[in-house]
């Protein structure tokens, strides 16, 4: 087997990175991919931090050179035990044997905070919603799903965000891809169900060239290019035809990868209801595009089997 | 740092892994010494082993690519991230943190069944007690300090014998130090306090010339060899002036560690009560002796740093 692709979702707490990547997932084929989310790389437990007063986005709080020895274990076709954090009563489990799969899909907090770390990922995207947005999901996510209250949950987001502005906005810096998810102009952050992606697409890896799809819509789609860095504005809504027109140029790209096209991408839950954004969507196509091409690269051989494409 | 110096103690259960290795740690200190039992790595816990109907010593019932992993990594001079299996109840804790040291000890049932795992080991010791001293001291260990009763370890020393036969007991002929304590002749096993120590002597590893001193005895003590192979018996009492001939002849051998010379070795417990041995303190010397050893040359760089010695 050829070595592993492995993309990298970065972001802070309840920035979205499992629902992006839960599409991807689906569309790789759960046999395909191998999963690591790097809060398992926790240092203390839930009661051991707050005796510390040490937050979990802090590089101290966590193992960072087991993360990356981890990940370049896998990078080179090695199993790893990996550890297992429990989110639901914040203690670890036993360590959970994790073999490496065509495609290692990482989510985390600090993926990008060092050199060695960086360099482990073929595809590095960063989730950068709106400070207030975010807050919005944290609340939602943890009461609902991690036991706590909402009080609880936006005490911790004070206390977290000295170590946000230090260790994991930088982050931003580091990716491929940025995207920022956010209300439509007008809306209501509160109201609004179909979000914006905008995406910041910089010049080290190759992005399909969507321009002419962009210029004859006449919707709020825009591509503008500045220090060969390009900026995507992709509505949550377009028009059938629009979305269509889109997804087909980003297929044509990856005709190799055909196979894959049976499944719907852009799928969220709102609540306990299943919903569809078309700018989700797209982004997960334009993520897909760069892993299934990587992993093309892989396969031929060459001198991108080894290194960074 | 030059890359640290590992020992395996491979044996059975209870054939008295740690009383050979507590001595050595000992002497070469806590801080120089990291330690790993190889238990640690077991991929099923307790009540998951019975429901299999598996014993912790086949392979299988262990992660043994990891297990060659982490000591190679450690070899290399990287820390791990450790497993930790606790024998009191049976389940796993939250891993461990583990730096690499001038020396690692490492302890377990399997060390040595794979070319892989024997080659991370700069010296292999194997502990091969007869059988019925073996029941006696596990049935002892596991009653007093596991929470077992007698009948419950008999049963479990029954249920482990097949796999004892096809996958520890073979590793016996691995090593390049093979001890076996045991009653010297004429004495019953359950009244014998000090033991003799027969030695195997492989001749992959340069042993310290003793056989002046062993000749100059008018003891039991004898050395013998055929084959390469040398064959050592220390009675577990010699006369003082005897045994302190033989460590100093040793200690000659290694006059650059002269000054751990300060701590005693040979120590043992019988039940609550602190004992020594001369036999043990003998064989633990000599281990000693091929770490220092080896410590001595990796230092001094050359092809020894990197392979086995």
């Amino acid at each position: 087997m050829s070595r592993p692709i492995i993309l990298g979702v970065v972001g802070d707490s309840a920035t979205g990175k499992t629902t992006l990547t839960r599409g991807i997932v689906r569309l790789l084929g759960n046999d395909r991919v191998a999963r690591v989310c790097l809060d398992d790389y926790h240092r203390h437990d839930r009661r051991q931090r707050r005796a510390l007063g040490i937050t979990p986005l802090h590089p101290e709080c966590n193992y960072m050179d087991v993360m990356a020895q981890h990940l370049r274990l896998l990078r080179g076709g090695e199993a790893i035990l990996k550890p297992a954090y429990r989110h639901a009563d914040g203690t670890f489990g036993p360590p959970v044997y994790l073999e490496p799969a065509p495609f290692v899909i990482v989510e985390g907090l600090l993926g990008y905070s060092s050199e060695e770390l960086r360099d482990c990922f073929d595809v590095r995207v960063y989730l950068d919603p709106p400070e207030s947005l975010r807050r919005r999901w944290k609340v939602a996510r943890d009461c609902s799903r991690r036991g706590y209250t909402t009080s609880e949950v936006l005490e911790e987001l004070d206390r977290r965000e000295p170590d946000a502005v230090a260790h994991i906005r930088p982050q931003r810096h580091d990716a491929d891809v940025v995207v920022r998810f956010g209300a439509p102009p007008g809306e209501d952050e509160s109201d609004a169900v179909h979000l914006d992606a905008h995406l910041l697409l910089r010049p080290e890896l190759p992005h399909p060239d969507l321009s002419d799809v962009v210029g004859e819509s006449h919707e709020r789609l825009t591509l503008t290019a500045a220090g060969g860095e390009q900026d995507l504005l992709v509505p949550g809504r377009l028009e059938p035809a629009t979305a269509l027109e889109l997804e087909e140029r980003i297929w044509q790209h990856m005709h190799f990868a055909s196979h894959l096209r049976s499944e719907r991408l852009g799928e969220f839950t709102l609540g306990t209801e299943l919903m569809r954004s078309d700018s989700l969507a797209i982004v997960q196509l334009l993520v897909l595009y760069h892993l299934v091409t990587a992993r093309a690269k892989v396969e031929a051989g060459g001198p991108e089997a080894a290194t960074r494409l």
